[in-house]
């Protein structure tokens, strides 16, 4: 049965790193992207930079607490593609038609993302091991409906 | 050192997984993407389905030959996500950039992507674990300059 999608386009690729000191310039020198923020996210132990390139978006995840998420990714997957976020204009209608399709969800309710987004994660097993955030931008956003 | 990019934007992000009858419906019905085509690769071993969600593109990559590239990857690391693609105008100058910069590649010449696009794969030693891939569209695609 298909149905409606719920997801406006790709937010960003989340990639974890060891260092972004050493990883930043892969991006940017070898690629030519733009580094545009670094932000620090205690509550997840992350130090995160945002890098562009046209339209696209990735996000470079270093953890500064082995027990962060990014963290025990990294001791047992080592460095490597770690998530995809894709836009939602409604995270809790996103929520509720992913969880009545039968997606097993990690984050029931949305919880507090970077620059004023609202962000879920579906369990990795919902989609072959591939790890689906859902991302609200804030209000003011200009993507926003 | 800074560079301007050879990047348009994201043009997929390619998942390998072991059968598209069990993983497609996970993103149509499970997620509302939209199945838009669905194409062999003989020349890779491998079956693609092409499903999109807003400006959002998910290749799922269904290897027909164990000694494939994704066939090896579904062996030694299960399903997952296996490259990010990126649009560039100009495969060649992309590829002479990248390796300028020093970033070690698979491919020195391009090859027959989908659709009559061109693509080339960098070595993933070269961003940390990430394969990546550029695709220049044919000339008659609406977003080539």
């Amino acid at each position: 049965m298909s149905r409606t999608s719920n997801i406006d386009g790709l937010a960003h690729v989340g990639i974890a790193v060891r260092s972004l000191d050493e990883a930043v310039p892969r991006w940017t020198d070898g690629l030519g992207f733009r580094l545009v923020d670094t932000i620090t996210l205690d509550s997840m132990g992350l130090n995160i930079a945002f890098l562009t390139a046209g339209d696209a978006t990735i996000e470079l995840l270093e953890s500064f607490r082995p027990d962060s998420a990014i963290g025990r990714f990294l001791d047992t997957r080592g460095e490597g593609i770690h998530h995809l976020s894709f836009f939602v204009p409604d995270i809790e209608a996103a929520l509720a038609s992913a969880s009545e399709a039968g997606m097993q969800l990690i984050d029931r309710t949305p919880r507090e993302g970077s620059h004023g987004t609202r962000i879920a994660f579906l369990h990795p097993r919902a989609l072959g091991g591939v790890l689906v955030e859902f991302c609200e931008r804030k209000p003011s956003s200009g993507r926003v409906p």
